[in-house]
């Protein structure tokens, strides 16, 4: 099925949305590590050489066949962009300001309730997010115990607050605002790795 | 619509079942605050004192009919039962041991999903953590600044926990020991009231 574009002519090829909804059915079926650009190619009919050409890369052509309205690697930037004693407030910020944005909230929860219907959809997310997200944002934890375990908390934990504020919609946190939001949670998160470096008679340096 | 029950008589009337199912209607319509026992008596067609008899309260009715597989007291009993030095780890401990009951596991992500997908659900989870939970914790959080916010952040990252550990499934914190959970989550939920009471100057006591 090709969906029809504003501007396309009636009856042309849509090459690129055939790559998108055989991107869709692959990572559906064989994860985000199991699916390849060639098996996606093959699906689309297409030569692998135009995938490459439309998305340059399996993770690109990810985020625009599941309209994740982020880049991974801006997200790691941002919070490796910075010392490991404000790696929690960073962390947040960057969250709230992606997940404060109206028209990323409806993809990112599009995301998030798939996952929670369908194993298909949570191991997809899982494998993004390790391969990604973690994979990159660990670079920034270098020297901590326990990183990965420690990385996934936190997400976690933002991941959480999403959900209450723009879902469950509890009060008082669904109205506060992106900064006092970023303050109460950042220092917990900061945690994480404060709890351990000091484990091993350590500080985050500022 | 009854559901049968086994060792009940075919035709035989299943009030307990009706009334559930007036509730669960009932409760969607109009949310937890705005259903009353009188309502769903009403709906199911039997008096008030008989609905009163089988649930006892709107609370107790809500439980059953949402198959919610805990009781509000007995985790306030648990959060409060001890000094506020130690609030975050008896939080962490609690929730993880009802997630991680696999017979309550299932009905729980039930609820979750449900809210996620269905703004009514939404607001009746809002509604009944509101009341029924955050309500009875906040007890515990005398003299604390901001304590509704920092309360709500705490099962705010419960919950994202939760469904990183048995909805997405991510490694390595999926996999790891209730107790290592606690031991990682414990703190930074302490967090929340440690970095309330430096404000005031005060320190959680032991």
């Amino acid at each position: 099925m090709t969906r029809a574009r504003p501007g396309r002519r009636p009856g042309a090829p849509d090459t690129k949305g055939d790559i998108l909804t055989a991107a869709r059915t692959e990572f559906a079926a064989k994860g985000y590590d199991g699916a390849s650009m060639r098996g996606i190619a093959a699906r689309a009919g297409v030569d692998a050489s135009l995938v490459h050409h439309y998305f340059r890369g399996k993770e690109k052509l990810f985020l625009a066949a599941m309209e994740i309205p982020f880049d991974p690697e801006v997200i790691a930037e941002r919070v490796e962009g910075g010392p490991l004693a404000t790696v929690g407030e960073r962390a947040a910020r960057t969250f709230f300001e992606i997940w404060g944005d109206p028209d990323r909230q409806g993809p990112l929860l599009a995301v998030l309730r798939s996952a929670m219907s369908h194993p298909d959809a949570a191991r997809m997310l899982r494998e993004f997010v390790t391969r990604s997200i973690l994979s990159r944002v660990l670079l920034a934890f270098e020297g901590v115990p326990d990183a990965p375990l420690r990385a996934e908390a936190m997400v976690s934990h933002l991941i959480g607050v999403a959900i209450a504020r723009y879902v469950v919609q509890l009060e008082p946190i669904a109205s506060a605002s992106d900064d006092e939001i970023v303050a109460l949670i950042g220092p917990a998160l900061q945690t994480y790795v404060d709890k351990a470096l000091a484990t091993k008679g350590l500080a985050a340096e500022d």
